[in-house]
């Protein structure tokens, strides 16, 4: 499959084009980076929901239950499971996936994960990417679910438009959410498994601890208690996030947040360029020219200028 | 001070001028990249040992009697100790550090913390800059310190010609060294604590690993049983450094390492030139153009070379 097929084939919403596309991003090499490039322009017409939260807090159900009811309601899901945790816990939670893909199969919703590949940088790329090809495929609503609040997750939820905080009664999550930042980043928090021992007391705290943090703009973050067992609270969530996104619009937030997607594409060209320099020129003899030039005390900002300037050059005549 | 000024004092060997200079390399900005680019060719003269392991084995006290026994046989010091962890453990290890500069001060030692500053390149970087003033301003054997083995302090390592890996017994380093990779960057190992209980088995099971782990080159990295706080088994490992350096130079690998720092020294050169071409045109409208061009569906590289270019231009004529 070509590019141009399978970015017609994206756009036409077919699962297979889809699939190859994600694994093309997942990658990280130059024809996935092209890819999501070109297709960003038919993105930003989907609703980005970020879904973070530590281990254990019940995300996984969450995201399943809320997938159902999404889909009740007519919506069209992507669901993307973003892992930057090391390769050897990759299992148990590609096992998780699984069985929740079982459960909401059908047609209008694709799960895919992503795995770390020990460049915290890539990861946070491929989210994007794969953001992007899921939003230009049609999919209304895109679930991006990140594990822990390490600084991979808190830029990758800067991509999501309304960001849901999970916490859990008895995880000592409070304390965890103020050292990672994590409530700052939050426009609705969850309190899941609300039936257990400590619910009202996490409820309270979170509520204490919000007090504290200063309000962005006229958004007060709500706390939605959940049992996402037991379906409890999904229809609470889903209002919270139909709200945030109508601040959102009323704000104009959607709009900056577009363009700061744009620019973000635009730095990453920057990168693309950057790196291809030094892919080209390494095993030529200029390059090594200019290192024994540094070595004999020439300044190596000049070499740098040269290489780019050069390599502009034959770019251009490729074209 | 201006650069001028203070890069003739460095090469001079002023303290002052040093002191200032690693503060300018530690604020990672234009100016200490600049020095540190402009010292590069006045460095390579100096050895450059690294020294690292987890925390508690004694690298600290290891350190201080090294140099000690260093400036005994003559030499001039530059130890460098570079912390990647939280900046919240840094209290306690300047502590440490400033016992351990009284205990060794005079005026050929010199000793210089760096801490993070939340970003691992910038952390590397700094070092790098670090190591190249120290050797550019005249010490003859500088010792470069990190704790632990992430991703940065593997990294920061690479710049160091003889690698020391410091182990105690009854930590489980063992099991620690395997999963950090760190065996193969090690060409000295010292068992340090050495009179405690256990650290025959340490050796043993250290050979044990050592003899699974593919050889590079000629060289098989011995190890060196020490009690630094007695003094112990010190001079044994300043042969064992010697007797490293001496098969590098036999190898032709000091030269090797020098020319990959050189290709270092161009690669920061790009990078550079890159977050200047972003810098320069984020507030201008060129950009924003650029960005609305992207939203509204055209090529982003294309904008990035553009940049790129205009930026080659606006900065020649400025020379």
């Amino acid at each position: 499959m070509n590019e141009r097929t399978l970015y017609d084939g994206i756009l036409a919403g077919n699962r297979r084009a889809v699939a190859r596309g994600l694994t093309w991003i997942d990658e990280g090499a130059a024809r996935g980076k092209d890819l999501a490039q070109h297709l960003f322009a038919h993105a930003g017409k989907a609703r980005v929901i970020g879904i973070t939260g530590a281990p254990g807090v019940g995300k996984s159900t969450l995201v399943n239950t809320l997938t159902i009811s999404l889909r009740r309601l007519g919506h069209t899901v992507g669901i993307l499971a973003v892992d930057p945790s090391s390769p050897f816990s990759g299992g148990a939670i590609l096992g998780d996936r699984i069985r929740m893909q079982e459960s909401v199969d059908d047609q209008k919703v694709y799960m895919r994960s992503l795995a770390s590949r020990g460049h915290v940088g890539g990861l946070s790329r491929a989210a994007f990417g794969a953001i992007t090809l899921l939003d230009a495929a049609g999919f209304d609503t895109i679930l991006v679910e990140t594990v822990g609040a390490g600084q991979a997750e808190v830029e990758i939820m800067r991509y999501a438009q309304s960001v849901l905080v999970v916490l859990a009664p008895g995880l000592g999550d409070d304390i965890q959410a103020i050292k990672a930042g994590i409530l700052e980043i939050g426009n609705v928090f969850v309190v899941n498994k609300s039936d257990r021992e400590g619910a009202d007391l996490t409820v309270r705290s979170l509520r204490g601890l919000l007090s504290l943090t200063p309000e962005s703009g006229e958004w007060s973050p709500p706390i939605v208690k959940t049992e996402a067992d037991h379906d409890v609270g999904i229809d609470q969530v889903i209002d919270a996030i139909e709200r945030h996104q109508m601040y959102l619009r009323q704000h104009h937030r959607l709009n900056d947040l577009r363009y700061r997607q744009a620019e973000h594409v635009l730095t990453q060209s920057l990168d693309d360029i950057r790196n291809e320099v030094e892919t080209d020129f390494r095993q030529q003899v200029l390059w090594k020219e200019a290192v024994e030039k540094i070595l004999s005390g020439e300044d190596a900002s000049r070499y740098a200028r040269n290489l780019f300037g050069l390599w502009l050059n034959a770019t251009a005549r490729e074209e």
